[in-house]
């Protein structure tokens, strides 16, 4: 969709740090990096969130999840993994083009809230990350 | 599996205020209810979370998060929703039987974070509550 930022990301129009990309989804680092390896999900198709997709978009995009939270997990040594999905706006939603948030926790981590910190993005390490997850996605 | 407790409201030896059920998954209300409305959405067979989760079954699972999100946003009236996912100890985790949360938002919410605040449960008012939810699930 025209002037969805998740949309040009897809098409590759604006880059991104990718660590999945199959027919249907797109996985890539967060820029905010809440914590180490924070990754985005996303489905090709644009849908504004969850509330608005269908049952084959749900299954398709999350048929994926587990091995991306693995390849995630592998490559950063998380020991745990938050995954957060927020719709509409109320709810933190700031991009309408549904994507699901994989955050890895770590041992001595702080406890976060869902208002996630900014942070300004290191796009040399960020693809370095990427390539180390994309590495660990199961076949 | 012995001992979970997830499992044991599956096989009907605890009771929940269902939402949702078919062969695959079930839909419950959390007694906590976070906000008004907050849901569970779990698999039948017995996965520890995401990490450790088929594909299969994470396809299956989520193939009814929309249909289950759309009947709880309907009957609430929420404006938006947090869908959240807590994987090992580390991330929240609390019931090892993987779990997915449906937090409805309202407009004049407040923020909340993912560690989950205890309420007293009302389980009368969380039967009704159910009941609302299970008429709006699509067919």
């Amino acid at each position: 969709m025209e002037n969805c930022i998740f949309c040009k990301i897809i098409a590759g129009d604006i880059p991104s740090s990718k660590v999945y990309e199959d027919d249907k989804v797109l996985a890539f680092l967060d820029i905010s990096q809440t914590t180490k390896g924070h990754t985005l999900l996303i489905p090709k198709e644009h849908v504004r969130n969850v509330l608005a997709m269908s049952e084959e978009t749900s299954q398709e995009l999350f048929a994926r999840l587990p091995k991306v939270a693995r390849a995630v997990q592998k490559a950063t040594g998380a020991v745990g993994m938050n995954i957060v999905n927020n719709n509409e706006e109320v709810a933190g939603q700031t991009v309408f083009h549904a994507h699901v948030h994989l955050i890895p926790r770590y041992a001595n981590d702080d406890e976060f809230s869902l208002n996630f910190t900014e942070h300004e993005p290191d796009f040399e390490a960020l693809g370095k990350l990427a390539e180390q997850i994309a590495k660990e996605v199961e076949a």
